[in-house]
């Protein structure tokens, strides 16, 4: 019926991809990029994120240096080439991501000047759409390459693992340096100095706008582009160990379909001259969701697949879309738990805290009904492979979920250059807009990454006990008596806690290593107060950048060190538990910080669109330090939870054939 | 070689402690209660906490009454009657803890002004050691009663959830009421009029202390007493379905010989001329651990029982202690985790918060450790069995814990007492040091509560386990790839996280309720701001109890229904999950309230003592709005989960037998 093998839907979507995405990339940086002011400001943001991303990759270099050494040691060769590619790949997306931002940003706020909102908002959307066709892109590209040379999709964990660790130093880094400058800025700035927010001469306030780009673009990207990856492979590997041939390439013909539909997508949001951009940018999510299950349906039924599949598939989808909707409604500015937090805050800052933590916990309620009952549906279409599908089809649509997730810190961007640059209200109130635009749709899209992550997850754990089995030969059962199970799921748990804790306080030392050289400048430049000194910006962004990964790299050291020694003293089913149980927590505080961090946001935005008092109020006040709280759950230690989960479950994957030879117990 | 049968240890033990319990309630009742002031106000208290408990026990009785029919209706007369004698068992060990604390408060005062500390610090820990002896002697006396007459531990499930129904309500209830009534009387009083703390004038000032007796005193007696039957019954049930007859009775055994260890520890707490409060305490703590370990052994060579039995009960000791230990680390005054949140506080409440939380999430890291490889050692030792004793070897000395732990809030209004008689600065620093004393023992014995009831959670849910094959007579494997009990695990989980999300948000709710009733009062009673007007303080305190109980009920009924209905819908397989899940949520959230609360308070206590600035600095008042954060955390809903957990557990294994006829799933 089919005259050619249909998984090259995956190479040839993933060119379509790449060749579109740098088509909309040389369009948009085509644009004029304003005023010499605009483009001094842009010009110092752009050097600031190369500077950041120089000194990241440069130290990364040496620990990638160390992980290719060691796993090719231990695990051969092809392990640790398919493991450099990896990185590269995430490399390459992370650089590819953060050039068109630092370029997108300006040129929105300059069309603003122009055109207003009709010409701004679509280049604020295609330097999304950039980003989020380049990861999908360059990932199943890069699959599709390793699965064609080896055709085995255990060798994809290789690449996988790459791009995971990549990504947790990208995220986790990146919150970490956006966290620590925006609090340092801010406490020399504003308290010590009693300079106002955004002021040139705080030398750390380059860095605070770096920081955007850093950890909400980059990151997030980042963050897809290792879940999609991921996802893709379990499913392979799960597929691989069944008896039915296609189900190995399946994933790849679901994921080149996913790319299509959400080119589709993309070209259809625009606004007209009375356009709303946050519905323009619902109506591509939506189109695309329902283009990818009119294409998948079509595909399974021409191609004779087993149509359970496409329910599993289904199934994922729509777990992804009530996760989403719910964290859409417990952090929304309009609904009732933003406006009752808002309202706590006139009894003072710690009822505000407990009523917004409250809420986020509630919201956890949801989400963990959705992944639970979403992946037991996919499970009973299609047993472990429909888990593995369901992450699938949830994560082939990442193309336009990145597209809308990286035109957020765009916008806000361009809103800050219109600040700075002083281009006037109006245009200032037209890059609002699409700022605002951007905070709906982040909700939305970060519910719909941790629960990606978390359906990806569980078919890791699939995967992992697939691995095993083919291994050993023989069934295995993660049995929740086995004491050994138990222990590794309780030990399990404590490794994303310790992690975001860790990370947390991490962020306090970065910001008061900022401050001392804040300090150093205000002390050693001269006329740097009056304005005519010229701050170091870079000597901030390096030491930020610095402390950063100084104290993530422990941490990412423990994490895989820990799971290591586990198995090794515990055995396989230990670190099934393990794994289990670091999915168990860390889904939860990821659901748990996204949310409750949203919404202290939008309880402050709330009360300075004046209710309550409005700004500067008491309630004002009180409603700042939940939204300083909720800065590093939602924006550090949160979105770092689903990459360390995805690293932990992989490096258990990989050492599983030494685990199973060495291992003291079990 | 033995002519008596060993389990008849556990009533006469009972009768012992009961006996010496009483004697010790006539001792102390004894005492002069002081002056007319003194006794004027200690009258007060009495009559308010009379007060809440007449309300608390009238809303229960229809809660009891409605429960008893069900359970008469659904599974049998037999089951219905012992579920009534356990609720009574409970209410009179709350009766009794009640009315010795609220006697044995102003005693301690009066002894402090006429003898110093050498007298008064004897009278405060003898009406702890009231609380504890009769606690453990109730329970006790009541499983021996039960199981002398039916000789079937099953049965005894009805008793064990009739005093965990009852205890969830006492401890929940009883933080709600604690903590509305200590915002609301700060809000109106400090804030809104202006008068200081502790000011008869307020209404709701009685309520406040009375709070102190509900909450801390009573509350954590019935957390005792609720894990105390049940790690016993599970222990039994656990020995009935194997071999070896013995099984069944040792944990009566050891539960005996518990309390004959205890008693040798209370005999042992007394202070000299220069004597030290803490270390007193401590000493008792340990000498009962060493005498139980001692006889426990003896008994086990006499008897002829396996060794291994008591190597498993040592690890549930050991695992206790590592619990404890690391709880009292993270949050003591002198310790690192406190002065850095203290430090922090210089930056602000939110850091100060930030900092706070994050040591108490890295304080669950040994607890989970502690417990994943106590309850692996004890398995290994014994299997199952092990397991439910290692939950009875750390619960056979509850006598002695409960004694420190209800010492504390003895000592607390003693203080309180002494400043409202005005006894003068020399009386107020002897209940001062009394009153800090307990605060050392109490990180310790909540962080050993904890523990023990993860390690009774964990026997229940193998109770339960066993208890399913026993009726299918089929081996159950709770399996973590079985998409059902993967369901179960992330529904259970989101229980105790709604759980501690609504009872926080309860409390706010009541505060308002109380706000409303002391506003009304201040309007409409004459002369009560000048202080010629009586306030009207069982007012405050019938709102309060009424509005706890209104927050609670649909709380505990939706808990009860949605272990039902996952278990009728899913079946077996997905209510051991569920059980897990929140066993795994709930020892987490428990472990992380507690701590983190304690940490925030001791910061705040850190600061007062005269460092960053002390008493009334910015500082200061950062680290006041992380103790008001920390407050709900440790007193209300931290301290509900482990009842929660064990409630839930309980309805499974009662409703197992219904579930596996009328299951949808599974």
């Amino acid at each position: 019926m089919v005259s050619f093998d249909p998984w090259l839907i995956a190479p040839v979507s993933s060119v379509i991809s790449i060749g579109l995405g740098l088509f909309l990339f040389k369009h948009v940086s085509g644009k004029d990029a304003g005023t010499d002011r605009m483009k001094q400001i842009a010009g110092w943001i752009q050097e600031g994120s190369r500077s950041f991303l120089k000194t990241e990759y440069k130290y990364l270099g040496i620990f990638v240096a160390v992980m290719t050494v060691t796993l090719s040691a231990l695990l051969g060769v092809r392990i640790g080439i398919t493991y450099v590619f990896g990185t590269v790949l995430s490399a390459l997306a992370g650089v590819i991501g953060m050039e068109i931002a630092v370029k997108a940003n300006v040129r929105t706020a300059n069309a603003a000047r122009k055109g207003g909102l009709i010409e701004a908002f679509p280049i604020a959307f295609r330097g999304g759409a950039v980003m989020g066709l380049m990861v999908v892109g360059l990932a199943l590209a890069g699959i599709s390459i390793v699965y064609w040379i080896t055709g085995d999709p255990d060798i994809l964990l290789g690449m996988s693992i790459g791009a995971s660790t990549l990504t947790l130093f990208m995220k986790a880094g990146g919150g970490i340096f956006t966290k620590s400058a925006d609090i340092a800025a801010d406490l020399v700035g504003k308290v010590e100095l009693g300079i106002p927010e955004d002021d040139p001469r705080n030398p750390a306030v380059i860095a605070d706008n770096v920081g955007d780009n850093v950890g909400d673009c980059a990151g997030s990207g980042a963050d897809l582009f290792d879940s999609y990856i991921a996802a893709i492979m379990a499913a392979m590997i799960l597929g691989a160990s069944s008896q039915i041939p296609y189900l190995v390439t399946l994933p790849l013909v679901y994921a080149g379909l996913g790319i299509l539909a959400s080119i589709i997508g993309i070209a259809l949001v625009r606004v007209g001259k009375e356009g709303d951009p946050g519905k323009s940018l619902n109506l591509g999510t939506y189109t695309t969701t329902l283009a990818f299950g009119v294409l998948t349906y079509a595909a399974t039924w021409y191609l004779g697949y087993d149509i359970k599949i496409w329910y599993a598939n289904i199934a994922g989808l729509l777990a992804g879309v009530v996760i989403g909707m719910t964290s859409d409604y417990f952090t929304s500015i309009n609904r009732s738990p933003a406006i009752k937090t808002a309202e706590a805050s006139q009894t003072g800052a710690a009822v505000s805290i407990l009523t917004g933590f409250s809420y986020g916990l509630i919201s956890c309620f949801p989400a963990l009904l959705g992944i639970g009952i979403g992946s037991a549906i996919a499970f009973s279409f299609y047993g472990v492979y429909g888990i593995g599908i369901a992450a699938v089809g949830m994560l082939a649509i990442a193309g336009i979920i990145i597209a809308g997730d990286a035109y957020g810190p765009i916008g806000d961007n361009a809103k800050g250059i219109a600040e700075m640059a002083e281009l006037g209200d109006d245009i200032v109130d037209i890059t609002d807009e699409i700022d605002a635009a951007g905070n709906t749709t982040k909700a939305i899209t970060k519910g719909f990454a941790i629960g990606a992550a978390g359906l990806t997850a569980l078919a890791l754990l699939a995967s992992y006990q697939e691995i095993v089995m083919n291994l050993t030969g023989e069934p295995i059962v993660f049995n929740l008596m086995n004491p050994l199970v138990m222990m590794g799921i309780f030990i399990g748990m404590s490794i994303p806690v310790i992690f975001s804790a860790m990370i947390i306080l991490g962020v306090s030392k970065n910001a008061y290593r900022m401050i001392e050289e804040i300090r150093r400048q205000f002390r050693e430049i001269p006329g740097l107060m009056e304005g005519t000194g010229q701050p170091d910006y870079n000597a901030c962004i390096n030491i930020a950048t610095v402390g950063a990964l100084r104290e993530l790299l422990p941490l990412i050291v423990f994490s895989i060190l820990s799971t290591l020694v586990l198995g090794f003293v515990g055995g396989i089913h230990a670190l099934g538990g393990y794994l289990s149980g670091a999915i168990f927590s860390g889904f939860f505080l990821a659901i748990l910080m996204a949310n409750a961090g949203g919404l202290w946001d939008n309880a402050k935005k709330y009360i300075e669109s004046g209710y309550f008092g409005g700004k500067g109020s008491d309630a004002h006040k009180a409603a700042v330090i939940g939204d300083t709280v909720g800065d590093p759950f939602k924006d550090t230690a949160g979105p770092s939870l689903n990459t360390l989960v995805t690293v932990m479950s992989q490096i258990a994957s990989l050492f599983a054939p030494l685990i199973i030879t060495y291992a003291l117990m079990g």
